[in-house]
């Protein structure tokens, strides 16, 4: 098929090169002149592409993704298609969608799972949108995922997609944080000499093992003490999302949460609530005089 | 009635001053010539004191506590009391008492509350002991304890006070945890000028009046940001017990862990956990180049 | 002070009692013919009242409070004020604001907390809306409010009044998961004859000493076990906006979320969680054949 | 090597048939006549034995491990060697391996994971104890592994491989939380229809790929919605105790704890707290008349 891939990044651009080399048709463009761009405008790609033509958005989410989809709105016509593939939250997909509709253009959201991996393992694929829409760019799914039986999937409704995503990345907040918990308490207690060692022997025959155990056993090569890592994480967003909806489904997610709440607090994120319970401490503990 | 007083800290000083107060003949001891001690040892105590005597201990928990109770036992006889009334953990108050009965030496645990203000305000206490050790030595308890229906309580069994007064200091953990939360949210509104007002405001009519909000309010009046507290806080050891009894007995405790937790993690108690998240994200990311 | 009041439920009919008793002139409207409302319809409450009017809306949050506040743009005038003292999510405040102001109609939102008890002890008051129209109907705070300095703040702008008064039940919920984990711990040990008695005595000389407390207390002297009130617990949404504002705000809230994690939980919330948890075991525990 | 087994359910069977198989001569023996047991006590299994002896304990953890270590302290003689491969909790090994050490009488402590599957994948190994006790019974150890690289450990003195193996058994728990959660989140969202669907599409190319998804996947192919498993969990001890463990090291560990949380949950655990709550909510809401 043809595409028209917008967003060369990390990951848009080697999604791009998985497409190629799996026979597509593939016109990039980025913001970047460095990027390796075919063109040098969203106009210009437009105008490179067949119609019906079937565009995929791979920008950072927000307001990137938004006013890249404003722009789309404008040049594209009846029966094309957009793709986001971004990091989108998915309450904003029906947004995207009927903003598109109103033109007879198409949209799917997709939530890409693969990292810097994927151009060699391919990437796993949850695809939101209309049974007909999957069916039209499935060529392209094919492409993108890896080999075998896994790694795509129809998940549902416009929306779906990035859902299954968000809670994808959601549990794998949990299982990072259900590791490094295991970790931690390995490293202050005497009994275990080499916890870098106990965990890279769960590799084989273990009920832990994983991807992610996998990784970490790798890092631990260079680093058994991950003494060089700075005790801080970011969040991207994702499992936030997934605890929100969780919680207006009614359904608890305390491991998800635990997980994101120990990056927020070494953000300094706890820091004010803290400061609250010190304060009261003194109080009654007379610390501190009372004026 | 007479009592021999051994630690004349913070709290035993003061409640030393208010058994006085009330008409108790108080001997006190303490390790520190600095004390106001009345005896500069335990010998002198015992000796100091009519058959059959009745000692509080109030000293650290732990190898303190132990100590003193193993000179004790050298030097009381049968019909004597001992009164623990410091922050031991529950399950050692068993091995005190069965060490003392040895030699016919009474054994009662008496959790203590009150802090600073517990000299004025009387002390909230939580027995443990046989109902007639208990009556024995009830005028004391009712000296200590607040004006009023309220404040004392023969919880159990030995064990039983200590239990109970764990069980409130986990509580208060989990009190003060919450009130942290909901300041540490205000604080980042732009929708609410100014935090400490908004809860100082609490103090009347609402469902969160406590003894705990007048003391934060109090401590509002000098710094309403609590800018100047640092954003850390210690752990006592009870929170931590109650949670291992709680998890030993299948009861889930989980906003007393949320505020233990807290505590532990401004600490650093997380660092090697977020270590390991940071890592795993940096290999599946693409941050640091794989060997 | 003339006010009109919307809502004449549990809430409504006894604030408007408290304000007619502090000599303000009340004119009140309900949907329900035996509220003992004094008209019949919005517009008979409009009519009735002389410009500038203030009405003050205390009915359900959502739809109810949206309906009601459309009512009330097309029948209010330029210089009039609504006061939205329901339990409405703070970000809808914004948006009512604005859709008054089209016409020049002042709205003010207001927090309120104090239920049955309110009538008797005073209301506590959290408002949002500019320091002219908080001025402009202090009196009717002043009169709902408790005695004495406290029960009263002016939060910030609009919104900010039902912000803190979010903040503040989320705090609720934190305090009273708190006070349940220490009951069912007492609950299950050996060594508290008597949980109910424990938690009594604390209401004098202790840290935990609480309003909250005090009706606990008071409970346990019909019902000491508790045993005739079922185990779950139903939620009124404001401890889930503020765990949902504190997520976006980048603050951890961890025994809040605890707290209504365990009220979704009572409802059934994290049954397919456990389902997939027990699939599991079976799988590689051997319980379950496997095709 | 020759060795003895004692205890041939599903764990310790399989793994004397793995070590049979591997060409050790496996002396069997089992409380129960119907195990297939090679002799008919333990008076039995050491006779049949050639000094210096190994003799492997897979027995249920607590009182059966410690009456059959007592009498394998009768028995044994200077020289011999014992293994603990059951569930014992770590602090116990200490005891073990001092009273045997009276005698001469060596001991190890070998977690095992791999369930019903390890027979054939091999068993994932943590071993504690002394390396020259490890080298010495290294054959054994490398029969019972996976083939490859990994799959076993020396984790440290003796206490080391349960301790290594509790903590592995606590992020198992965090793991299968957080992939409960995440289909809990997408059961009750519209916009998934298929939630078995996308999480068995994640075994190829996503972050979450594990053995433990692999296995859901499994379960899966037979009952999609889980409905037929009910919504409760039973705990092993393993994650409980590693959750005490990092509480007196001072790590926080809220993913496993909210695991071990939602299984107590299921049992009832958390009643006697909702019913705190529920009474609290009554009185101040006015549900319920006050005496």
């Amino acid at each position: 098929m043809q595409i028209g891939m917008i967003g060369l990044g990390r990951m848009g651009g080697n999604m791009a090169k998985r497409l190629a080399a799996g026979g597509h048709t593939v016109v990039g463009y980025d913001m970047s002149p460095d990027s390796g761009r075919d063109v040098d405008s969203l106009e210009a790609l437009v105008a490179a592409l067949d119609a019906p033509r079937t565009v995929w958005v791979m920008v950072p989410a927000g307001k990137p993704t938004d006013s890249t989809i404003d722009t789309l709105y404008d040049l594209l016509d009846e029966g094309d298609m957009v793709i986001d593939g971004g990091n989108t939250r998915y309450v904003d997909d029906a947004r995207h969608a009927e903003q598109l509709a109103a033109k007879g253009i198409h949209f799917m959201d997709c939530g890409v799972s693969g990292g810097v991996w994927g151009i060699k393992r391919g990437y796993a694929l949850m695809v939101g949108g209309s049974a007909e829409d999957f069916e039209r760019v499935r060529p392209l799914y094919e492409t993108l995922k890896p080999e075998g039986e896994y790694g795509l999937v129809h998940a549902g409704p416009v929306g779906g997609g990035h859902f299954a995503k968000m809670v994808h990345n959601g549990i794998e907040y949990g299982m990072m944080q259900a590791f490094g918990e295991g970790f931690a308490t390995m490293v202050r207690s005497e009994l275990v000499s080499d916890p870098a060692a106990v965990m890279t022997s769960w590799k084989s025959g273990s009920v832990v093992g994983s991807w992610l155990l996998d990784l970490l056993a790798d890092a631990f090569k260079s680093d058994p003490t991950l003494k060089d890592m700075p005790p801080v994480a970011n969040e991207s967003g994702e499992a936030k999302w997934m605890i929100e909806a969780a919680l207006e489904l009614g359904v608890p997610t305390p491991a998800t949460a635990a997980a994101l709440y120990a990056r927020q607090t070494s953000r300094g994120g706890g820091d004010d609530t803290l400061r609250v319970v010190s304060t009261m401490r003194a109080q009654f503990g007379g610390h501190v005089t009372k004026a």
